[in-house]
């Protein structure tokens, strides 16, 4: 296979991006890697994230089949959410990601940083 | 190294993911992989970029580093634009991402197709 034009004038690979355009959607799919997880339980792993917020993102990636909503009978009802196969699989390319994050955040940090100083010009 | 929790609470590390909040950032990293390209031959490249979106994304990138502009003397002055090495390193994850997309694309527009029949329900 090649991916010489996987990005390029081709729908269907520039959705994996559009996944991505909302910040939360890798974050949450991360915090599920581990199995099953109340709302509560995510809000904690993640931190920074609003209730709100979070069942935002949970409705945006059950929508796009990367994860499925159990409901528990009992009372009271317990709900909890599980990444589908197709959300699992994209385990891999976020870490992929997160590696670079890790190794190269900080130059990302110092370019802004050197980008935004007064005395900043073309050269 | 451990990833486990380089989503959360990692400041550094979501910042991975809000250089692709847009994106165009990661079409137009992808289609710089080549070498350095003129703005018309990056438009032609991508298809569907007008250019102001172009011009503003790779302002962006230059901003954070990955890109960098070079100004050639001449008559017209001929502008270009590359991959910086920061920007090289992107191209990894980047593929990893498309080559997901390549496979599982047709899943996620199967999942919104279903998510959206009028039927669909919580079960």
């Amino acid at each position: 296979m090649t991916t010489d034009h996987v990005f390029i004038a081709d729908c269907q690979a520039r959705l994996a991006f559009d996944l991505f355009t909302n910040t939360w959607n890798p974050v949450v799919v991360w915090a599920l890697r581990g199995g099953p997880s109340r709302p509560g339980e995510l809000r904690e792993r993640i931190g920074g994230i609003s209730p709100k917020v979070l069942t935002e993102t949970l409705r945006r990636l059950e929508f796009n089949g990367l994860v499925r909503r159990h409901a528990h009978a009992g009372s009271p009802p317990r709900v909890e959410y599980a990444l589908t196969e197709l959300g699992r699989s994209l385990l891999e390319p976020i870490e992929a990601f997160g590696a670079w994050a890790f190794e190269h955040g900080s130059d990302v940090m110092a370019a802004r940083a050197e980008a935004e100083e007064p005395g900043h010009g073309r050269g």
